[in-house]
C-alpha cells in the first residue's frame, strides 16, 4: 500500500491547484494526485477547439507542473473510499492511504429526457480528450450545428463554430435571452447580437419537441412548429456535481447534491475536503446554496483548502461565493460579477441602478476607440454594491476583477466618489468621465434620502 | 458685478470635474467657471497629437459639457483674487462675486537653466492650442528631434513621433533609466527596449552641457560628449504648480509651492478650496507632501471638493493620494501603482517582493497570447500591499485599477489568496496561474515568520 500526507483525487484545475497549493504551503508533506485522465484538456478552452484552436491537442494544460513541484502524480481511477482507514482503492493500482484527503471530483453534463437525444450524432460537452476529438472531426464535416442551450458554453461553442466558413450554427434557448443567469437583459440582447452579426441563428422562448432522423439526428423539431436541420446537436444544457464516489460514505451532501463544505473547504467527515464543482457553494450576498460552477471559483477554493490542511492557516472571511464571469462575443468583451438586476429583485433586495458609457481612449478620436457600457446595482439603502455588469473591449475582463473586489470589499456608493484610478489616452476612458465612477453617481443621484438635505 | 454661488477658476480637468460634481450635488446653485483658453486641449492626450491624432483640433474635451450642465463658462483671464470680499476681478469682463470658490489653476512645465534653451526652435509641452498646432508643424518637417526629459511625457511624445516616418528621435535623461519615479529598473529598461525597437536613440545617465546653433538650435550637446543633431529640441522636465494668482492673497503654500488642502481640499482660507496640479498632494503612505501631477488624482481631488462645497457630506478616509500609472510604448502597456521597490527601500519601508509572469489566456496556444509580468511590493512585517507594477497586453491598464483599489483598501498578502476573480481563455490568464495571485503566493513565501510554524 502506498503512503502519501495530502491525497487530491481530480486533476482539473480545483485539483490541480489544491496540490499546488499544499505543496507551496507544506514543503515537506508527500502529495498525491490521483487523475483518471490519460490526457487533460483545459476545461475553459473547450468552446475553442472548433475555430480558434488549431486542434483538441492544444487545449492542454502545461504536463510538467506536477513534477516540477514534487507532486506524484497517478493515472488511475478510484473505485473506493474508505474514510474510516483513510484508505482509497483504484482500478488498476495499489490502494493509498492518506493522512488529509482532497475530493476534486469535478461535475458531468446534465442529460435532460429530449426525444431523440440518445441518437448517433447527438453530443455532450465532456471534459474528455478523446470524445472532443471526435466531436472536433464531426463538426470539420458538418454543414448544420444546433446548439441546445445557451448559456456561456453554448454561446461560446456557437460562437467559435460559426468562424468556420459554411457551417450554419443555431442555438436554441428555451428561456427569453441567451446568457439569462449571468446578465439582465440589455447585456444579454447585446451578446446576441454580436451572435447574429456572425451569423448565428438565435430562436429563444421555445423548447424541443423531438431531435427528429432515423438513428441519426437529422434536425431538431421545436415546440413552435419551427424545424433546424442538423447534421451535429450538441446539448449544452449545464452541469451537475459528480459525486457518486462519496455516495457510499457518510459524507455529506447539501441541497444541490454537491458535497457540504465549511467556510475551510472541510467535508463532515474529519480529513476530508472538497473542493471545486463537486462541492458545494454558498451564495455571497445571501448564504443560500447556488450552483455556481467557475474554474475560477474552483480554484479559490482550492486554494483556501490547500493552505489550510493541517492547521486553519489563511483565514477566510465568511464572505460565500461571488460569481464573477467575462466573454468573448465576436469581439465584444462581456463580464459581470455579484448579482444581476433581475436576480437582486428577485431575491426581494431594494435597488438603484447607475448606468454610464463612455469610449475607451480620450479623447475618442483616437483610432481603435469603442464604447464601454457599464451597468451598477447597489442596495438602495445601504448603498452598498451588489452587482456590475460592463461590456466593451478587451480591458474590461479586469475592470470586472476590479469590481470584483469592489464587492468583496463591500464598496458603497460612496467609496466609488473619492476613489484613485488611473488613467490613459490610449488605454481608458478619461479620468474625468471613467464610467464606473459616473455610474455610481448615476445610482448616487436617485438615492434622495442620502442625497436631498 | 456678477454673482455666483459656485466659481471654479480654471477648465482643465480638476476644474472641468469640480464643476460637474457640484452641478450633480447642488441642483439649484449658480455655477461658473473661468477659462482663459479660447480652445481647450486634452492634457493627456498632447504626446499624441504627432502621429496617432490627426490634429491638434482633435485633441479637444467635449464643448458642451458646461451648457449641457447648466453652468455658465467665461472665457477670460483672472487678474486678482480678493478673497476678504470674495470677489475676482477679469482681464475683460466685470467682476464675479462668489460664494465658494474652487481653484484649479493647474500647472506650468519646468524650465531649466541649460545653455541654449531660449533658441528659436526648442520648445516646452504647453497645455496651449495655439503652440501646440505651431509644435507639430515643425515637428512635420524637422528630420530630428530632440527630447530633454525621459519622465512619462516625455518618453509618451518621443514614441508618438517615433511612429512618423523620416524622423529620428533621440531621449535624453539624467536618471539611469527613463521613467525612474515610476517604475522599478527590469521595467523601466523594458520600456526602453520597446522604444528603441521604435527606432527611438535613448541617452540616460546624461547632461545636457548646450544647446547649440546660432538662433536656431542645430543640436544638443552632452556632457559625455556625444553630439545630438536636432531641428526641433523639446524640453519635458516636468511641471510645477501655478500659482501666481494666490501670491497676493493669505493662502497658504505647502513645502513644494503648491496650495495647501486639507482633506476636503479646503485652503487655509475659509470657502476657498484648490484641487489638481496647483494643490498640495499627500502621500497616502508616508502623509508627505508629493508632486504627483496626474490628471485621475486631479479628476479625484475635484469630486472630492464638488461634493463637499456647503457641507462636507462625502466623507473621505484620510487616505492621502496614491499615484496610479499607465502608459502604452509601441504595444507594451506598463502600469503602475503605489510605491517603487526602490522608493518604498528609500522610504525606510522593510519590504518583500513577488513577482509572476503568466500568458494573457488559456490555453497559451491561442492566437495573440501575450505574456504578462506583475511584482508586487508587500511590508514584511504586516503583509499589506504597498505597490505593483504590470506590464502586458491592454487589459494590464485596468488590472491597475484593481491594484489600485487594494492598495486603497489596505489588502494584506493573505487577501490574495481567497481573492475571487473572474477568468476567460480568450481574455485573460488561467484561474489556475492568476498572476496578481500567484505573485502573492511568491511573496508570501519569502515572509519567514508567516510560513514558518
Amino acid at each position: 500500500m502506498k503512503n502519501t500526507d495530502v491525497l487530491v483525487i481530480g486533476g482539473g484545475p480545483s485539483g490541480a491547484v489544491a496540490a499546488m497549493t499544499a505543496r507551496k504551503n507544506y514543503k515537506n508533506k508527500s502529495i498525491t494526485v490521483v487523475r483518471k485522465e490519460q490526457r487533460p484538456v483545459v476545461p475553459c478552452g473547450i468552446p475553442y477547439v472548433f475555430s480558434r484552436l488549431e486542434s483538441v491537442e492544444s487545449d492542454a494544460p502545461t504536463s510538467t507542473a506536477y513534477a516540477d513541484n514534487n507532486i506524484d502524480l497517478v493515472i488511475d481511477e478510484v473505485t473506493h473510499l474508505n474514510t474510516d482507514d483513510k484508505i482509497v482503492s483504484l482500478q488498476n493500482s495499489e490502494e493509498i492511504q492518506y493522512d488529509k484527503l482532497i475530493l476534486a471530483l469535478g461535475s458531468g453534463p446534465v442529460q435532460i429526457p429530449i426525444n431523440g437525444a440518445d441518437k448517433e450524432n447527438v453530443w455532450l460537452i465532456k471534459k474528455d480528450f478523446d470524445y472532443l476529438i471526435q466531436l472536433r472531426e464531426v463538426v470539420e464535416k458538418a454543414q448544420n450545428v444546433v446548439v441546445i442551450g445557451g448559456g456561456f458554453i453554448g454561446v461560446e461553442i456557437a460562437e467559435d463554430m460559426s468562424r468556420r466558413e459554411n457551417l450554419n450554427v443555431s442555438i436554441v434557448e428555451k428561456g427569453d435571452t441567451c446568457l439569462a443567469t449571468m446578465l439582465d437583459e440589455e447585456f444579454a440582447l447585446a451578446a446576441e447580437d454580436k451572435l447574429r452579426e456572425k451569423g448565428v441563428n438565435i430562436v429563444t422562448g421555445v423548447s424541443i419537441e423531438e431531435i427528429t432522423g432515423d438513428g441519426r439526428a437529422d434536425g431538431v423539431k421545436l415546440d413552435n412548429g419551427e424545424f433546424l436541420p442538423a447534421d451535429v446537436v450538441v446539448m449544452s444544457i449545464g452541469a451537475r456535481p459528480s459525486v457518486d464516489l462519496v455516495k457510499d460514505t457518510d459524507i455529506h451532501l447539501g441541497m444541490y447534491g454537491a458535497i457540504w463544505v465549511d467556510e475551510y473547504m472541510r467535508t463532515s467527515i474529519p480529513d476530508v475536503l472538497a473542493v471545486g464543482d463537486c462541492a458545494e457553494t454558498r451564495d455571497f450576498f445571501t448564504g443560500k446554496h447556488v450552483p455556481v460552477m467557475l474554474a475560477s471559483t474552483a480554484s479559490a477554493e482550492a486554494r483556501v483548502a490547500g493552505s489550510n490542511l493541517f492547521q486553519l492557516r489563511v483565514i477566510r472571511e465568511n464572505k460565500g461565493t461571488l460569481g464573477s464571469f467575462s466573454t468573448s462575443i465576436n469581439g465584444l468583451v462581456i463580464s459581470a460579477t455579484g448579482m444581476t438586476e433581475s436576480r437582486a429583485l428577485s431575491e426581494g433586495f431594494d435597488v438603484v441602478v447607475g448606468e454610464a458609457q463612455a469610449p475607451n481612449h480620450h479623447p475618442g478620436t483616437l483610432p481603435n476607440t469603442q464604447q464601454i457600457t457599464i451597468k451598477l446595482i447597489f442596495s438602495r439603502l445601504s448603498g452598498t454594491l451588489l452587482g456590475a455588469q460592463m461590456m466593451g473591449p478587451e480591458s474590461i475582463s479586469e475592470l470586472d476583477n476590479m469590481l470584483a473586489l469592489a464587492i468583496q470589499q463591500e464598496l458603497t456608493v460612496f467609496d466609488f466618489d473619492t476613489l484613485q484610478i488611473s488613467t490613459h489616452p490610449l488605454l481608458t476612458t478619461a479620468p474625468t468621465n471613467y464610467p464606473v465612477i459616473t455610474a455610481a453617481q448615476d445610482a448616487l443621484s436617485q438615492m434622495e434620502h442620502l442625497t436631498n438635505k
